[in-house]
């Protein structure tokens, strides 16, 4: 770690250093001072020793909108660099962590996934007392500060920060917003890579505590990259189907009747009566096909009061639906989804390579592998490979949880892709609106898609035709008046259709390859979770 | 209306009028026929009566994507037009009228907002039956229909289509989807214009039967149009601030407690506890700017138990919300927050011409002006305005409805712009997060946003200071022990911010100049609808 140069002339029309620029800006700060609430106890000054200090450091008052500083040009962290050396700059950042020592303070400050050390040293010429370097070192871990600083390039670069060629020199440190002094945890210790234990230490921050306390949580690198690559997957997935011609659609989450047959539906109070939170928005989708809107999406809240606790279940999550009417054969909505996951795959891997690189950084994984166009498997294939495999699964069941599993380890070996397709379900595992396939009675026109070897879409042609439906419904027990408006929609002229629902979290999940849904949730909904 | 040629030579490589393709198709149609399930009745026929159109029309069987004419090639209703003249084409559509008179058969076909006209004339040369003009004659409608056909340039327009310089000539016509013989609504009556009662006949399609049958009502062109313009104004929402820098999150649905105090919030039975729907996403936002994310937006529904059943209330809405961390200043805020509204308003004008002149054309309306960038008023020059207009409110009270609307047109008038910005609310009338003037003790950084008189927007700075937080929310009176999570959130160091809260139909409405914000909810919810 090495300090450079910083007794240097600043960069042109920066007059601040000079005596009597600081003289007075002393005076200003002293007076704001005054009034100015103290959150960090003052530094201690004998009775007569004159902080030379004064004005270039303490607590702002709570930014108000006063109008003060307006034209104060900051500059992100991020973009600090070689370019900026001898500058002078504006920075807002968090203090991760800052030591006094003598007469030097070494701190780190973070923005984002950004971090740069900062130096304050006693150095009379620059009106830098003791008392400032003692009150850097004093400021609470996490808290925001605003610093004046020269950028100096660095000899050898620092290790322990994302921008080691450069350090900041500090003139004026200002603490904007303190936090606690106690933490619930350190950012560097929930930011530690799950490999990274030389020591042994064991330093870990479980689950509940991360979640429990998710602000401080959030502010990890892998956080911040993980909650960005997300936002990448919505727009790459509505973009992409934009581009394609499909309309956006918002469908209530308010519904009367429990879309599924009733299982596993949170209740609302509805004023004077009562109504579900819906499991899909399937229904409102192919309502939107009947009213001729060809080619829909619509991304939102879908709720499961499933009572699971398992690393891939939430109560509630974003799903990525669509829906498409087609001409002929189903394969062409198939062939749609298919394409549209690959883009995003490809669209995070060309536009999000340094935040899958951070994520790497705290959980490392294999980078997510997948085929242009991507592997289509028919199930009696699938059947075929787990029985080769060892694992006999009859031909009318569904997989099991450790089948997919296996089932994708088996696709990766062969195929080299993580994410497959796998279509022509046995229609006695689906739902009742399930197409049969019309070429045997035992298949259906339905399909999952995987990655790693988790379900991560189910989709189906649904049946457009409201007497085949009852038929369907009634082979299935279902109790017909309670579906009776869903079969009605049909009745008014429905093209064929197809489509499914994509559970983003999961998505994100795994392609990252992390092990737990709730790390692609930001706040996580589960059975013993509903905070914050 | 005027038939032209339609016994000419068929665009090469198109062999189907040909007397021995005709046969042979004759023959495998013959053989599908008997397959296909009649849903309409077949035609009546002498014992004796040979029907020469055998296989060139009739009901297929339901598509169960059989693999079946896969390669046959579609052409939307919008590409036809008079560079298509003499060409065979399959189009795939709605029939929205059809009536057979003696030899003839006259059809509207419609495809989303485009309608052309379809004739089907007895012609023994072209195997054109009389029997197959009935056939289509009977067919109930809004039930989709496969046709093939010759575009035939028309030699005057025909004026009650989109398309009028084209028509098709019927070769083939197939029932792919029937609707049901009678219908709750009819679409034309549905689309017709406010204005448009000649004869003063009074048919009017009423609010309640439109959403009751809303698969229905949705085919309108004005609502096809309504729904694209909507789907717009998210993606130029999202994409103005993607562009910025902005990261989108989403927030959770079911809260633990009810965000602002507890009135109007449903209640959600959660396992064995219960919980709530969230109201707005407003402290999820807030956390994700003390979780370092700066600038972030959502989109999702919002929900609010308010039993009111005015034009401009819904019970769950969609919201675009934002929250922004900035440096000095809550107009950093604003003024992004009004120009991402100017962008979608100039993007709406710009990529939705023809969207907007096709609801114009049922609902008509002045076009919607505004300023760039917009025009921003203080609240006591709203006050001064409306007291030179006779109307006298409280320097401290809110604006009422009527006032609101009363300011639209005065604004208008004087500036001429729909939409405004009212900044400095007094502080008596908002939320207690909100921050105080600094310069005014009975004033407040805060503001609303106004289409047509009508607010869309609210927001404000927030206060991030946790005591000074617990200072104004027990000067409301509020129970801090309820908002303790809330408020210990800014313990952890959290910069300035503010943002605000969108209703995405509200801006639809109004932008459109509708009356009724049911026009612009795909599935409205209200006190007193839930279904479909």
């Amino acid at each position: 770690m090495v300090l450079s140069e910083v007794n240097q002339p600043p960069a042109e029309g920066d007059a601040a250093t000079s005596k009597k620029a600081a003289k007075k800006a002393a005076k200003a700060a002293e007076k704001q001072q005054k009034k100015a609430e103290h959150k960090v106890s003052a530094p201690e000054s004998g009775i007569l020793e004159i902080d030379i200090s004064e004005g270039k450091y303490g607590n702002i008052k709570m930014i108000q909108s006063t109008g003060e500083h307006r034209d104060r040009v900051y500059t992100d962290v991020k973009d600090l660099g070689v370019h900026l050396d001898r500058k002078f700059v504006w920075v807002r950042a968090r203090l991760q962590t800052s030591r006094a020592k003598g007469k030097q303070c070494f701190a780190v400050l973070r923005q984002n996934s950004s971090t740069i050390q900062l130096i304050v040293s006693v150095n009379e010429e620059l009106y830098i007392s003791k008392q400032m370097v003692k009150f850097t070192g004093n400021i609470p871990k996490e808290s925001i500060v605003d610093v004046r600083a020269v950028v100096v390039a660095t000899a050898s670069p620092v290790q322990a920060c994302s921008l080691g060629e450069v350090e900041l020199s500090a003139r004026e440190v200002w603490l904007v917003s303190p936090a606690r002094a106690q933490l619930p945890l350190l950012v560097e210790d929930a930011a530690r890579p799950e490999t990274d234990d030389p020591e042994g230490l064991k330093i870990r921050v479980n689950q509940d505590t991360r979640l429990d306390n998710r602000v401080l949580d959030l502010r990890t690198p892998a956080n911040q990259a993980i909650f960005r690559i997300e936002a990448g997957v919505c727009r790459l997935f509505r973009d992409h189907l934009t581009r394609r011609g499909f309309v956006e659609i918002h469908t209530p989450k308010i519904i009367s009747a429990a879309s599924e047959g009733g299982a596993n539906v949170f209740t609302v109070s509805y004023f004077k009566s009562s109504a579900y939170l819906a499991q899909s928005p399937q229904l409102y989708k192919q309502m939107a096909i009947a009213a001729d809107f060809d080619k829909v999406f619509t991304v939102g809240a879908v709720f499961r009061a499933e009572d699971s606790n398992t690393h891939r279940h939430l109560t509630e999550f974003v799903g990525l639906d669509l829906e498409m009417s087609f001409k002929q054969h189903y394969h062409e909505v198939l062939d749609t989804i298919g394409q549209t996951l690959t883009d995003i795959f490809r669209g995070l891997q060309e536009e999000f390579e340094n935040e899958i690189a951070t994520v790497a950084q705290q959980y490392p994984v294999a980078p997510f592998k997948f085929l242009e166009p991507p592997l289509r498997l028919e199930f009696p294939r699938a059947i075929q490979m787990l029985k080769e495999a060892g694992v006999t699964v009859g031909e009318e069941d569904d997989l099991s949880t450790p089948d997919e599993k296996l089932l994708g380890r088996l696709v990766k070996a062969k195929y080299e892709t993580d994410f497959f397709i796998l279509d022509k379900y046995p229609l006695a595992v689906r739902p009742f609106y399930t197409m049969p396939d019309p070429n045997n009675p035992k298949a259906s026109n339905s399909y999952d898609m995987f990655m790693r070897g988790e379900e991560i879409l189910s989709g189906a042609q649904r049946i457009h035709d409201p007497d085949f439906l009852t038929e369907r419904a009634k082979h299935h027990g279902i109790d017909i008046s309670k579906i009776a408006a869903y079969i009605e929609s049909f009745r008014l002229g429905c093209p064929p259709h197809a489509g499914g629902g994509i559970g983003m979290e999961r998505v994100v999940m795994l392609f990252l390859g992390l092990d737990n849904i709730r790390k692609t949730s930001m706040f996580p909904r589960d059975p013993k979770r509903v905070t914050p």
